[in-house]
């Protein structure tokens, strides 16, 4: 009945939980996708080439951009980083609800490339849980840790570029939260189109 | 959290079930309200006044389109029909999901005026389904019933102009679908503004 797969951007600060809600939504879900990101750096550790990133050379993502293969990208540090375009439609088509774990000056790119798509910004219930969830992960010293508390505020004044504001006080939450937004977005005319015309002319 | 109610137009050809489906909803939500409409025609059998209508004289009615505390109105038949703006306003700041039951053309109006309200078409599974509704109420002659599926048709063609479509194939899943809807409105970023800046702010 839905005429095609959802695009949704989720973006959020470090340490508010995106990767452990996008885990949690997919294993309750099989119609969820998350987009996996392109890049040219070196995997680093445990990191799959696949799974935590495609890792590609330099030459081949510049010819990604060439042929206008990327949906977004940009370069941090000597490294190109970016979402392919050609994974992510063939997810659309399959009707999946495909997710983009990008940061809000991507987020933008893609809104204007796609004004189909939602934007939800994943909220840490307060700044004081999400220092707390920074320090439980012991892997940073205390400079690192105070400069992304700065940057985490800076992203949430950002919050109101977003469609929805999804709060993660606890994981369960914030997935039944995030289910119940693709529910309403699969019931918008724009994606019924079929269904209008089905119940008009099946008599 | 929420900044304030939402405000929601109900809409769906004659005999799609909007009255039992709204009232099957407020039986699950205590944060439902359906606004009564105003007329200046006579009550008809059991049709209370402040229960089905507001019934009004003509110059009461004329006096609130001349304040303008008429969301919308028309006249049909000799008698004017119209919401009431200040029982809507009162039922919003309180924070309700505040339901209007109107009709495609009274729903641009309200559009027009209202550029944050929600629209919601309310289609029958199959022309064939409404039609045996229509036939169930027993209350009207063939040539009656026939002119109602001609409108019923020409009311489902503009669904298009609809935020939502909701199927009702059963009155329990149609307000399954409802409560999706107004629940994933609840996390729409314009009503959550305050939300933003208490965890920006509360440390």
């Amino acid at each position: 009945m839905i005429d095609s797969g959802i695009l949704i951007i989720l973006s959020g600060p470090s340490g508010s939980g995106k990767d452990t809600v996008l885990g949690a939504l997919m294993q309750r879900r099989s119609d969820v996708r998350v987009s996996i990101s392109m890049t040219t750096r070196e995997p680093r550790g445990q990191e799959l080439d696949g799974v935590h990133y495609y890792f590609v050379s330099r030459s081949y993502f510049e010819k990604k951009i060439a042929e206008d293969r990327m949906l977004e990208y940009a370069e941090y540090a000597g490294n190109f980083y970016g979402t392919p375009k050609d994974p992510v439609d063939e997810m659309l088509r399959a009707g999946n609800a495909v997710f983009l774990e990008i940061e809000v000056q991507g987020a933008e790119k893609i809104r204007q490339r796609y004004p189909d798509v939602i934007s939800i910004f994943l909220l840490p219930p307060s700044m004081a849980a999400l220092e707390a969830r920074l320090r439980g992960r012991n892997s940073e010293d205390e400079e690192t840790l105070q400069h992304r508390l700065v940057i985490a505020r800076e992203e949430i004044r950002r919050a109101a570029e977003y469609d929805y504001i999804v709060m993660n006080d606890t994981v369960e939450n914030a997935v039944d939260r995030i289910e119940t937004i693709i529910n309403a977005e699969k019931q918008k005319t724009c994606r019924n189109k079929t269904m209008i015309s089905e119940v008009i002319n099946n008599v």
